[in-house]
């Protein structure tokens, strides 16, 4: 017999298809309460440089890796200098009125020279995330490519920020998740409905990257629209920093969107969506949600923006980045892990389980390393990993230490 | 009979239960059409003044009707500087780590001095949208609040960036949309459901505002919770600029969540969430979505609020609420409109119809007063009206000039 209580909770309960809070909190809050005591997450820090965090709480200091300034150009003087520019010369931080209607003329120069240092129509908008929010459901509604609404097919492994638009997107067509890079299923959705999207990352967020070759055949068979967040590959692959998937590309078809944070490699803030058409840019900007909002990034983010580019154009970025793949392949030689020799910057040392992961993220902390614990929803349930993030910035020694140090500690665990 | 394509476009149909973005573009898109056409909208302006845009396609100089910019705390030359000194301080756009893990000082330092300012525990975030987008759902799947799963009412006029999320939050509890202030079919729905949530904006963006005073008696009657976005107000109203519903509150509830955006009357940008309760803070850095992922203000962001919190705190703050205040007490006089007297900077201006509205836009224009025809989804279909936005910076010879040129145009239509 259930309780009036239970029979009420059990009333309002939502169906559940494509998020489980309950379950999630359920299996992983534990796992950040322990580490939350043990000070491995929720701290403040200085940073005299992407090196060194210095904690506030306790006076630490520790050697980072688990930072995504890749670059480093977060901190280039020149960034530095085109964000205070950029506010010197336009003395505001913003226009204070919506994209759609008038844009700073500071963005739209911006916006320009995105499109030609990356070969493509680039809108800017205030995160990556808020241009995926904003585009998915006018993609599943039919609205963004030829023929109407699209069945919506998201890689399992694809980023938070685009499956936590699936329950919106399904308001508008049906919506699959797949197999990560699993090509067959994604051709029997294209013979079975007149219209797919596949919804994935470029470089993944924990490592290894799309299956670009098939994807690119099953859209020349089938017309399938192929959408990818690159936020990390960015800056680091391509002549230009393009990314790894734009790179790959020949141009921009009306059947890709390629969007990329510039919080990560890139250095600075906000987000960009590379595009195969101009006038899909102005529609975003009355239909797209966030995207329409009045909310874009601020003037000094465009002025380190439009100096981080600069850097993009110069010879500097293949110095920085040949650093950091050689750092990269000193990482992969030293300690091979799954994704060794992919090129990208993105590590994971399995553990045993999640509170393991935690463990060892404390003892490398004692001994002055800075990782993140991955556990459950970011890996599977019930595993457990450290993530290393590979920067241009550290030097073999930095990482010769750390993988002594993470080796002597996986060995005594 | 229906054609093959026919029934494959319906098979793929979502239930749009929460949506019909068919319909939204249906509707307005040929009215933004005509807006564009006319070179209303899409534009690109440098701006030596927030009451001067020079638009970049025309070389035309017009006065800014439209900005949100209210006490034109953007273009505040401490603001700027506070920008400036946090970049060569801490030379970094940000630190490049998840949020969760580790935030730079200054963005805890910021954190800390809101929640003295504002007298509530603040939670920063990269956009007042993604605040939103993050908490909505825990609060549906009852983990903001004690007792469980709650069901969520929208007020109906309540911001996009609110109702954008309901199908997300319908994967978790039951969602309805009220007619807007409607007092009865709250309490009708408290008296039905165990745990209800109201969500509604502080003060509207289409002028209007919140029946405090009605929905806190519910909360104390019934325990309904209260999730408010008071962008429009934040800065220009309360003694310390707290805005027009915190202003209202002895405390903050545990049940009572306030969320406002800073590229308003404040003047930066990024978002702030007032809450009652500490704890509540990582346990939003944990799961709440966009709250959760590597996204933050950036430095010279929270480097200018830090400075805006400074006016804030002195008597500056009041001697620009004045200044707006005798500018909306002006307007109400010479051009008195459906919320004159609620001292609040946001009046439409009705007219026949969406055209209508453009139409009158453009004679305005012509005339050099920049204002937003504003059409459905913003007002109901079919109506259209101007949306008047004053500033503490208006003078008054600017605000009659504008009325003479409105009245003489609509007598003229």
């Amino acid at each position: 017999m259930t309780t009036n209580v239970e029979s009420a909770h059990h009333d309002v309960a939502g169906p559940r298809r494509y998020r489980n809070t309950d379950k999630m909190i359920e299996f992983c809050e534990p796992v950040w309460l322990n580490a939350s005591d043990r000070r491995l997450i929720n701290l403040h820090a200085d940073a005299p440089s992407n090196n060194t965090y210095v904690v506030r709480e306790t006076g630490q200091e520790v050697l980072s890796l688990c930072s995504f300034a890749y670059l480093g150009l977060n901190t280039h003087p020149k960034v530095i200098e085109g964000a205070v520019d950029a506010l010197q010369e336009t003395k505001t931080m913003g226009l204070g009125v919506g994209n759609a209607r008038v844009r700073h003329s500071l963005l739209g120069r911006m916006e320009e020279e995105f499109s030609d240092l990356f070969g493509a129509h680039v809108m800017a908008g205030v995160t990556c995330s808020a241009l995926s929010a904003g585009i998915l459901p006018l993609l599943a509604a039919g609205h963004v490519a030829e023929g109407g609404r699209r069945v919506m097919v998201f890689d399992r492994f694809c980023h938070f920020s685009m499956a936590y638009m699936k329950p919106v997107c399904a308001e508008e067509s049906p919506v699959f998740t797949c197999n990560h890079n699993d090509l067959n299923y994604l051709e029997d959705m294209c013979r079975k409905y007149p219209r797919v999207a596949y919804i994935a990352d470029g470089a993944y967020s924990m490592g290894g990257d799309a299956a670009l070759e098939g994807l690119l055949e099953l859209q020349n068979r089938y017309g399938l629209f192929l959408y990818f967040d690159d936020s990390h590959s960015l800056s680091i692959v391509g002549e230009r920093g393009e990314g790894m998937t734009r790179s790959q590309l020949p141009q921009m078809s009306p059947l890709t969107i390629i969007v990329a944070s510039l919080n990560k490699g890139f250095g600075t803030g906000g987000g960009i969506a590379m595009l195969g058409q101009r006038r899909i840019i102005d529609f975003f900007q009355h239909h797209a949600g966030p995207v329409a909002w009045s909310q874009n990034m601020e003037i000094p983010v465009v002025g380190a923006s439009l100096a981080s580019i600069k850097i993009h154009r110069s010879s500097e970025l293949g110095e920085l980045q040949r650093k950091l793949q050689r750092n990269i392949d000193y990482f992969d030689r030293i300690l091979p892990t799954r994704f060794a020799g992919n090129g990208l910057p993105i590590r994971i040392i399995d553990v045993a389980g999640p509170f393991e992961a935690v463990n060892t993220a404390a003892a490398l902390f004692e001994r002055g390393f800075y990782n993140s614990a991955v556990f459950f929803p970011i890996v599977a349930r019930g595993e457990g990993g450290i993530r290393v993030m590979l920067r241009a910035e550290l030097t073999e020694e930095q990482i010769a230490g750390f993988v002594d140090a993470i080796q002597e500690i996986l060995a005594s665990l």
